[in-house]
């Protein structure tokens, strides 16, 4: 009988959070990739271009011009998803033919004026300025909305357009798929155990350890058991933290520190501007926001697609996409890798 | 008040096959792109390469030299994700912590002793002798697997690493995450409406016919109500199937030329070699076999990325991974485009 090692022989972890399985065949690494090569990512940007509508003193596609803002900036979202007033479909005549009324709104949030940094590439300060402007978009948008989903797609290959640094905030009317997933899952594992699934989670990684990554007085950041994408991270507040409003001035500035090490790490790993969507999920808000959402724990999920090198990336496809996810080395050899890794950025430390 | 129109006012909608919602936002075509543009497709590919691990008579990874093969060919795949005597993982000592065994065995399969043909460039007997090879394959694993997942993966955007016609069959011992929430859904249909979901929804699909794509005499091909990709598509039976194998010779006739004027339709929509990942799901197999699957109909989806034009795709990133997938276009706009085109391929109306 052979033994079993998770690096050699294949087998498959749930998700408890999203109530999905993985494949996990990490003995797949040994293959030749002979694939597509994404095009090299573009280095050099030039600090302002007043032709860019995300720099200070721009004007945007509707006219608007921006202030020459010098922290982070909120506007209006010139070509939202989500629009405040749409009209609802009307009821459903059948079943199989669902559709259901959807308003929101579409922000874009600039976190420097600078359009040649990233956030590892920014001060702790600066970077706390940005965790403030989460949790102020946060309350704002929440105090009408039940989902504020905010979420950053870094780099070309993630869709992104502009390379200046920026997030995203959809706001919506309905709580969207995957948080509907995460709250009955975080709402059956509270019942059945009574603590919150992610508490009791970050407390395992802590004991166990070979997932973690960073950690810090208030903050954990780890592979989870169950990631599907090579380098995924979780995010956590050690303390039971529903929504980012909520966060002190302490844990905001350990967690502005503890994301610039983490960003420095991937940035390092491939020596390149790393690729990736994050994204944070808390409790629902808008008019249901004081019942009780004891279950949840505020989180941030980093998905990043490289694989091998900076232009080898990880394809979600066929397989992935009509069976079930499926990744090539174990979150535990991926935590490893990014353990090992300096905190210090490759491009700061030449000098 | 104003009127509800799906092209213009975002809603909500629901997959009722997969349990999952989707964002339909078509007023967003209108944003000017200025993202990622994709390499153009490579178009000349030489009809024989020696040195192609899946041309005949060419020797593999293994040091196996392929037959000089005429019609189609299966063979193990060199670098398979799933192998047959994986040990198991044991039991898991945490609800948080729950891994599973895996067994498996993955196959590749060529459609063509020639590279620089695609399916809509073979003829319709060559498609025919692939339909029969997809219904062999599923018989022969799925007598000792309960689940056999075909998938083509198109195009380098698809993470296809080589241009020669082939896709993929990966057969395992558990049934994989979308093959049960597939079960899970056509299970409760039936059982609340007394016929299978799949049935009652292609019979709607032809009286509504506004998102039908193609019909013929056996088959169907429609862009679902529910589409998350620009133009995804679903092909489904007439008659009530429950696997490939039971298709009858004039099922596959029909469903060879149906196939073969979808992926000219495809190529034609940009005059490019159009790129997808494609799959066959049907009842589970294995030792369940001879149990009651009569709530499932058999259907292949197609999952094509492009949006805009040959090289600009649909970025399922963001917002779509952290919260819930969106489009940028109605099914009903995605239908009428693709109803609209030739059915003769751009490259051989040339000549
Ligand atoms: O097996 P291939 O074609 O080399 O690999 C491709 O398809 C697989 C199955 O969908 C994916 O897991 C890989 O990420 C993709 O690159
Ligand atoms: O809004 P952007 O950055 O132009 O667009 C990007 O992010 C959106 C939200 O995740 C996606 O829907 C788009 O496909 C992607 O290209």
């Amino acid at each position: 009988e052979t033994t079993f090692r998770a690096s050699e022989h294949q087998h498959i972890r749930y998700n408890p959070l999203q109530d999905e399985w993985v494949l996990v065949s990490a003995h797949r690494m040994k293959r030749p990739w002979q694939g597509q090569v994404e095009p090299p990512i573009l280095e050099t940007v030039p600090r302002h271009d007043s032709h860019n509508p995300l720099c200070p003193g721009a004007t945007r596609a509707n006219g608007e011009v921006n202030p020459h803002y010098d922290g982070t900036f909120l506007f209006d979202n010139d070509f939202p998803a989500l629009q405040p007033d749409a009209p609802n479909p009307g009821l459903s005549d059948h079943p199989l033919f669902q559709a259901e009324a959807a308003q929101g709104v579409c922000k874009v949030m600039c976190f420097h004026p600078w359009s040649d940094v990233t956030l590892p590439l920014m001060s702790v300060p600066e970077i706390r300025t940005v965790v403030d402007a989460w949790a102020s978009v946060t309350e704002e948008l929440g105090a009408q909305y039940p989902w504020v989903q905010i979420f950053e797609n870094k780099g070309a290959m993630m869709g992104c357009s502009n390379p200046h640094p920026h997030c995203q905030v959809w706001a919506s009317s309905f709580l969207p798929d995957i948080a509907q997933r995460e709250e009955r899952s975080q709402q059956a594992y509270q019942s059945q155990h009574g603590e919150p699934l992610l508490m009791e989670y970050g407390r395992q990684e802590l004991l166990r350890k070979e997932r973690l990554v960073l950690t810090s007085e208030h903050w954990l950041v780890l592979v989870p058991f169950w990631a599907v994408w090579p380098f995924q991270t979780l995010l956590l507040p050690r303390r039971h933290v529903r929504r980012l409003p909520e966060l002190t001035p302490a844990e905001r500035d350990d967690l502005a520190s503890i994301m610039k090490k983490l960003l420095t790490k991937y940035d390092n790993l491939f020596e390149t501007s790393f690729p990736y969507s994050m994204g944070w999920h808390g409790a629902p808000t808008g008019s249901e926001a004081k019942a009780d959402w004891d279950h949840w724990q505020l989180h941030a999920h980093y998905y990043p697609p490289l694989l091998r090198s900076a232009t080898v990336r990880k394809f979600m496809v066929g397989y992935e996409m009509l069976a079930q996810a499926q990744r090539d080395l174990t979150p535990e050899q991926a935590a490893e890798r990014l353990r090992a890794l300096p905190e210090v950025h490759y491009r700061l430390g030449q000098k």
